[in-house]
């Protein structure tokens, strides 16, 4: 694999994480934030990582070596682009300071350089309207934390080129990413739209009382979540009717579609985080822990990922 | 712990999966099924989940040569239940079948033994109403496979006494399983209205255009199911914001919000099933290959479990 010049704009968590994800496969990476020192700060947080992952056995001594030796600073924005194979901004979520920081990335990295926004809500559509290489510019959203969590949502504005998407797709993949290419901008794209429907529904058992927030958190944790990080949603409905699932359909459709029938309107999650649901999760994990319970979080991932990457969980049929 | 008496009455895979859960434990089981040899056929396949529980560290030999010995096949309903600490019935979906199956545990069995019903879909306050001993009738809904994946759901009757659900709850504790006790029935329970508002949206995106059936698979188990296997989705939001969940509805609340306004009606099941969803999962998975599959992702279960048991993949703060 060819190694590229990655430039990472914007350097908070997702874009401390991005940068991870670059180095550890080889590639050169430039960082730079606007704020003054945050991507020194950065530079820091990402060698950590990269040990991190090297003490779990996610990455060989070389590439931990290698890491630290490809990450750069820059000073200026346009120095951080100008020689760039493939930009990901990691801006605020706001429509119009995107707009502008994806112009200046345009106006100053090589044509043809594709640029990815992490945004999770403001589709390409919107913030790359008025840009001359609107083209190359589509989003790039990742799931935190993406140097431990594989799937990235790729969705192309209506504009984009195809090019462009098979180059950034391609990038992904090399990564060890799985980039999932999304056919129509849509609110929520498809990762937020799921974890959406799920919340809603969890939030409406917890205001209505039918469970406690304990018991809907193990539902997941202790159930349905081990199930889904083996198989996607249609795959385990495949497998839970000897038919398959036109006969899970033909089975369970009727009981699931009357199941929200007599739904009310969903709960309103400021009353329910208020009514106690903040109280008991900071009981359970003060919020001066939650960088503790953050980096706990990781080093099981962490740990999922080395048994997954030794081929122990992978979902084969050939047994 | 005190060696129990288990009846499981009805022998399919979620039968053999129950008696699974309670001879690993040590527990003598008595299997009936009314379907004749069916039992016979139910000691074969426990011996082999056993064998393959002992295989991936899950069991040790004792335990594996022990549950071998704690297997008894009844010939009788009468017979299995007469003597029985705890009855877990797995007969049909069918409120009058399962009225009058329970009648007859019921009048067989001695007073005060906890009835639990694998049901996932009717309350027992629909097919226990008119049972003499409809306080110790209660659902006790596993996730399939019961033997692998923990969560249990306890869903009393208003009728049900506290004690009969405190024992209940109990037992399941003392054999790994991890029950959660619901506060009041609702259709579905929690854990399938948790799976189906997320198949809701999933056969939406898909009905609309929006991705790929792998795709959408892939935005979960190779995403947000990595995360919900080690965190509930309460737990998972907590985490996701500085200020923890009433930072992150703060955040996202509004975006989650308006994400459904516009939603239209939910998708056909079976409408999606017929336009291509179920070629596509048999291409991938033919009907003929379900059994391996499902074999195939109970291994990557066990490998999953083992490592859990290992203390590996145990969420903590103390890093």
């Amino acid at each position: 694999m060819k190694q590229k010049r990655i430039a990472i704009i914007g350097c908070g968590l997702i874009g401390q994480a991005w940068a991870t994800v670059f180095v550890r496969s080889g590639h050169h990476v430039t960082l730079y934030d606007k704020q003054d020192g945050a991507a020194l700060q950065a530079v820091v947080q990402i060698r950590e990582r990269l040990v991190e992952l090297h003490e779990h056995g996610l990455i060989n001594s070389s590439a931990l070596q290698r890491g630290h030796d490809l990450l750069t600073v820059a000073s200026t924005l346009k120095s951080s682009v100008s020689d760039a194979d493939y930009v990901q901004e990691n801006g605020p979520e706001n429509a119009r300071i995107k707009s502008e920081l994806t112009r200046d990335i345009d106006r100053w990295s090589p044509p043809g350089t594709p640029i990815g926004s992490s945004t999770s809500g403001i589709p390409a559509s919107v913030y790359a309207e008025q840009i001359d290489g609107r083209s190359r510019c589509l989003v790039v959203h990742p799931i935190n934390p993406p140097h431990l969590i594989p799937v990235v949502e790729i969705v192309p504005a209506p504009w984009t080129s195809r090019s462009v998407v098979d180059e950034v797709k391609g990038l992904l993949d090399s990564v060890g990413q799985v980039p999932i290419i999304l056919k129509k901008e849509i609110d929520g794209f498809v990762v937020n739209r799921l974890q959406g429907a799920l919340l809603r529904e969890a939030f409406q058992l917890l205001d209505q009382g039918v469970a406690s927030r304990e018991a809907i958190d193990k539902a997941i944790c202790d159930g349905l979540g081990i199930r889904w990080s083996l198989l996607g949603p249609f795959e385990t409905i495949h497998l839970n009717a000897p038919g398959g699932v036109a006969d899970y359909v033909h089975r369970f459709g009727k009981m699931y579609s009357e199941m929200f029938e007599h739904t009310n309107e969903p709960a309103d999650w400021h009353a329910v985080v208020s009514a106690g649901l903040e109280a008991e999760l900071i009981e359970q994990q003060p919020l001066a822990e939650i960088g503790n319970a953050q980096r706990a979080r990781d080093v099981a991932l962490m740990q999922l990922l080395a048994a997954r990457l030794q081929g122990k969980l992978e979902y084969t049929t050939d047994v």
